[in-house]
């Protein structure tokens, strides 16, 4: 049996004392520090924390080791979320038209790179067109959506995240622009991969505005969803190096990869703590 | 309907006229040409081309126009190939128990990215094992291979290679060595990923060879398979950052990501005829 | 004695016979492909090419060579330059308080890098500033600018551009805004280098935007100088990666590096004559 | 008046309790942490941690933190230095012929990006061929070597060590042997740049053999120098693409950008106190 870990994300007001206060913590509890990053935002004052560890001596259990922090958490003011690393995330993917991004997560959860359990593929498709991509044994919702139906599909969407308990949403080339109002609802637990190197060429077909302007790299960006729509805290980027002979659908293409490199990274950076909102910014403790 | 276009590509003694004489053939035979690139090693005098071009009056045909040409080729002792970029090349897959790559290019093919028709996937483990691959539709065959049987194995393959006139031989993550005579049957038409930055990490378990090192790259190697393994042609390469806190399960993880864009990348290069052999090297006219 | 070779590069509405015509012509002429490179805009029907050859048999020289190849320019309409290799271009150097570029470019001209003859350094700072440059035996000139004198100061740096003779002119960091009427007279022949990853920001201190955003690569962008300021064509880009532990100014210690190497790559591309521009783009043959 | 901060820096045996009984004498002294990152080696057991800190309340001074520290150090039997992080290493450079990366560390130096102190610059050539690199206001020593002369070059070298109290030899491309006895005497404040992509091409003219090898990317080492050539603990590498088209000479010039900028950052990384030696590899702390 493996030994179980823990991981602990947290960020407060910064004031001395903070990282002293949770390993002492640790250490009185009989824990071993495995890794641990943090932060310090000189501009906001804001301190951010993330640390692994594991009991060495009792097992005294993830609801007893919350219980007990809460007391350090409530002295520095701190929001913070701890979790047993072994339990899986419920996540909720939604698509459109293109797969490549949804193929690519169903693959890495095949696997188990990503520790999810994949509790809903939501489309505003029918499955049938989803050939490439491998939906075996997971839960597929066509709800497709219409100017007129907007509200009603948006609603059964909600519906959705709430029966399942989905606890991470994933826009992988969910063509649709969410309302205000779902925005709202999902702000802080929904990520989207967009299709262009922000803030370079927002809004739509960003790999023909790229060709047209004659750039000599195109990119993707995966980034936390908030009410402002191409304007959410940025988790992940990349970018890859094209020439004067790409054509607009080698764009496409080579932004396919790009998409599904930077939104895997995402996804998996959220399901391991690694990501912490800062305003308008993340902070992302990489490994 | 589309212009046929078709793809020339060449190698021979590097002498004055060469590109005069391929390209006043391709004039007078009423083409355009919309592509070309050549290159002259100084080293070996020896000089490689690659042009893409439509008839823009006549509609000859591919046997035509390589009837045509045969004499321009014949002038200058040009090794060449002249194909229609409508047909598609039929390939054959080879793949062990990590289906990373397998699952990739199944995904680039369904979707029209690989301009190939698989005429057959060929493992040394049951269909079962590949839960993650999409193989509906593909032809696949389980081909068992002991120390004892690996002669009756590769007679086994070989046969499958030429019932199916497969035209290239991708060597998915196959973890099995070819024999010499396997490898000099196949030479010329077979294409392998090496889940190292070559010369690199030799031989089995690179990633923890890299971890061990403490190297901060790691890589994947796609080469043309000649009888001296690990020491083919290089066709592509590609490199990722890692640190000090990737253990080799991470390593073998981000390795995965990176020998499925390095050997698309490559197979993609081969069936659009951009790789021309020379020598130990190749010649690469990307796009 | 080194053998002189030649670089042809020419523009023209594309046609078939292009390349029959331009190779036939220097097959007759005595000369040798040493490498060629040539691009289709199938957008805008414009074709583009770059041809480097030497003779071999007799040695006719630039001007006979561009002489006999004026009919074939006429035939097809072509913007063209015919360039003997060894003939350095002539470079004017515009930079203000930061050095970075200026430094990396004199270097790799010292030790022959790049192939010019530096004709003027000119700057609206003193010398003296200039204390990690090695500014020993390039022609200094302190033309100060301030909003009242900006019309002056111009027509000097005009006149100097046309007594040096000036066929390029680098602003390797110059924070002035040319104005129209100078933009337009150095149309052409006039590079600059963006310290952002163009279109993504704009304007004023783009580090600090870039740090304000939370992205997760920064980049450069060196361009064509047109009347547009950050509009024109673009030559080369290049990011690097940063995360949220870099302060603005570890952004720009960052941007130091990537504005120098992209800007050293661009000035190199147009002395070799591998940039065509191609209306808002440019077409750049790389090696 | 800037506030002192400090950076600590330590690795001992792991066991529970190291972040806590640091954390806590730091609290307890007044300080606050601006930045931590520690890592955990699970294969050898081995802890290893960065912080840098700066007191809030008094200003005890680097010394008397030291002192107070011991106890803590002791306790877990820790290798560890501390140092006030406005206090410039003195640094000596070795160079030969090749002065790229001189010339490059010099202009960080000179535009106070390299927090040092240049107490020698010590080539086998004398002065007068560097004429690209400012060497004004710094020490140059002339110590040239035959293959008789070398003992006597290496005493008069290690004086030159003592005299100056370097605490940081770069070897920035000499390209000269250490003996045995002298890299024994550097081991651990001496970093060397390799003008290879280690394990790659070790030995003479790595881009030559990168050349005849065909690979499609070339990289450059910094490592730590031990008595073990071309095996010393790796701190940084870097890559570029190349193509066919790259002459070996097209290689070098392309290496000499990857090798400044990657002993650039070996170079910071070790001032910063951001490298921890670990065995036949190394922590590295990057920002």
């Amino acid at each position: 049996m493996t030994t179980p870990s823990y991981v602990l994300s947290l960020s407060c007001t910064n004031v001395p004392g903070i990282v002293a206060g949770v390993s002492a913590y640790l250490f009185e509890a009989g824990c071993n520090i495995l890794d641990a990053q943090q932060f310090d935002d000189v501009e906001t004052g804001r301190f951010f924390m993330r640390i692994v560890f594991n009991p060495v001596r009792a097992q005294p259990g993830r609801d007893a080791l919350a219980a007990g922090f809460e007391a350090v958490a409530q002295r520095f003011g701190m929001d913070w979320t701890l979790r047993d690393r072994a339990e899986r995330r419920r996540v909720m993917i939604l698509v459109s038209r293109f797969d490549h991004c949804l193929n690519d997560l169903l693959y890495r959860w095949r696997i188990g790179e990503l520790a999810m359990d994949i509790c809903a593929v939501v489309s505003n498709y029918p499955r049938e067109i989803y050939g490439a991509a491998d939906l075996a044994g997971v839960p597929f919702h066509h709800l497709p959506i219409t100017p007129d139906t907007k509200p009603q599909q948006e609603a059964a969407l909600w519906r959705l995240v709430e029966e399942t308990g989905a606890e991470l949403v994933v826009l992988a080339r969910y063509m649709q622009i969410l309302s205000d109002d779902l925005s709202h609802k999902l702000s802080g637990r929904c990520i989207n991969i967009h299709h262009s190197f922000l803030p370079g060429f927002k809004g739509a077909r960003p790999y023909h505005q790229a060709h047209e302007r004659g750039v000599k790299l195109i990119g993707a960006t995966s980034h936390l969803v908030t009410g402002d729509l191409d304007e959410g805290p940025i988790i992940e980027q990349d970018v890859e190096r094209i020439s004067h002979r790409d054509t607009p659908d080698d764009l496409v293409r080579k932004g396919r990869d790009i998409e599904r490199r930077v939104l895997a990274r995402a996804v998996r950076y959220v399901l391991e703590d690694r990501v912490i909102a800062n305003g308008r910014k993340t902070v992302v403790f990489t490994d």
